[in-house]
């Protein structure tokens, strides 16, 4: 009765590919299920007491599939609050950003004005590094009811829409330093390093996630220890990745609102371009709590039972 | 027999206090060990096939305590690795702190001279939010062989040492801003900003912890539930903490660069001090990568049976 439990799964969809929906096997001959062992010796059967037996498992079995699927209303509270607070900052840092640059910066343009062109660099870093990727996390984290396979196609797809946002933000500040008269000098700045370590990372991530839990799977027995061992790695470094976009983002705004605002930021008066870039750095700040917070949460992983190692 | 095997624990020191070494209790009557059964009523007893079982069960026994204290010599390259490059990244993000105050912003001074009361602002909170505090949540990770509650005093005692690095810290730039002919404002910049949230993160944190996870030890079997359930908020937002720390650093010294070197920054030499500035900062993103891997590193818990958050 006890083992039957197991295959009464609240998420029987998720069962098929869950393939590192493992805890650490037991061995066999440490704990044998009561069903399977021969009654004791001087059990004495009874009618009454059997049937009062398979009502006790049935309550057991109902209170098995509870603690299983411990989904209760302050959980759907939570889930529901970092959902929607998620999103919100999400979509809300990349509208803030292009409110930032249209209103204060003057919009874009393509080799015709190398200051339009720079103004694609934070828009595209922004939506690639920020947006994508902190959808692309938290729908690993938080998709309840989707197939494995198909939260991590998503997860992949939304990583792979990052790369020609990075990839076109980091050719035109490129472009538009180069385009200066005189052309400003690439990579002398601290965001500028902190930027290369979060590209050279992001890739890093991108190209072992992606042939480690995509491509490998065409032979998934053989590959099954690997990819697990890989799994807590590639969590902690995705996070790592994350974090570091933020760092690099906020150090940009820092530094483009001296090149933008000079002395006036310190002065008296709050300039209003100030006060944006301030706020638009302070939602990246919540994010980074935020998405910190959801990862590691346990009320909001899928399947209560694993861990945010074993289920990522 | 496999009963006993829990009691042999390989770090026996820790077992008395190990207050949150709880993997949830499952019910008794789910599996019951082999050993509490009466016999099966077929099973012949034979004096040799006792001997086998019992050299078995010690072989089991072995196998049992080397695998809760899988300690192979990956594990040991691992965490002197991270120990000593986290050790050297702590102080020497702090001696490169100094140098770069020393060496090009002419040292320290307490109100005589503004920019030189300003200098003890990036030396103060460098030692107080990075280095203390990175020991702080290292030790907490990595220590394997001391009593649970030494360990516990250590963090607090070094995140205790913090405090007064962050308040002067925090009252010489305040300070020296007043100071200054005309006064420059205060918390008009990013920097200040994150540094603000930090600093209340940081505070929270403190008062949390100091109540929860020791005040609240006088009434320990009461509070264990309470308690264990603080345990992975504490370590998130702690680590979030650390993160904070480390972007607000960057944004300070994004921030302090310009206000140093203006143009020169960005013109065709690359300034000594800007070089300088720049590796502290990466310094500080090596850190923030190191302590994130330690502190989710599942071969560097002291404890190989427990999760990251379970032990914190």
């Amino acid at each position: 009765m006890v083992m039957e439990n197991n295959s009464v799964s609240p998420m029987p969809e998720l069962a098929p590919i869950a393939e590192f929906d493992k805890t650490p096997p037991t061995p066999p001959d440490d704990t044998v299920p009561m069903d399977d062992l021969p009654p004791p010796p001087n059990t004495v059967v009874n009618v009454q007491e059997e049937k009062e037996k398979e009502a006790a498992a049935e309550a057991k079995e109902h209170r098995h599939y509870e603690e299983e699927n411990e989904w209760g209303c302050g959980s759907w509270l939570e889930y529901t609050l970092v959902v929607v607070c998620a999103s919100i900052l999400l979509l809300g840092s990349l509208a803030l950003t292009l409110f930032w640059v249209i209103q204060y910066q003057h919009g874009f343009a393509w080799r015709e004005d190398p200051r339009k062109e720079f103004n694609l660099h934070p828009v595209l870093m922004v939506a690639g590094f920020i947006t994508f990727s902190g959808f692309s996390i938290l729908l690993y984290r938080i998709c309840r009811c989707c197939r494995r396979i198909y939260v991590k196609l998503l997860h992949t797809v939304f990583h792979a829409l990052a790369i020609p946002c990075v990839a076109v933000g980091f050719l035109a500040v490129l472009d538009s330093h180069n385009l200066e008269n005189p052309p400003i000098k690439n990579f002398y700045s601290l965001h500028s390093w902190i930027g290369l370590v979060t590209m050279g990372l992001f890739a890093i991530q991108f190209i072992v996630g992606f042939f480690s839990f995509l491509v490998l799977l065409c032979c998934e027995g053989a590959t099954a220890g690997f990819r697990a061992a890989l799994v807590p790695i590639h969590a902690s470094f995705g996070l790592t990745t994350f974090m570091l976009a933020i760092a690099a983002a906020l150090t940009g705004l820092q530094e483009k609102v001296w090149f933008s605002l000079r002395d006036t930021y310190s002065a008296t008066a709050w300039p209003e371009e100030g006060i944006i870039i301030n706020s638009l750095g302070m939602v990246l700040v919540a994010l980074g709590i935020l998405v910190s917070f959801a990862v590691r949460s346990p009320t909001l992983k899928g399947h209560t039972k694993l861990t945010v190692t074993d289920r990522l």
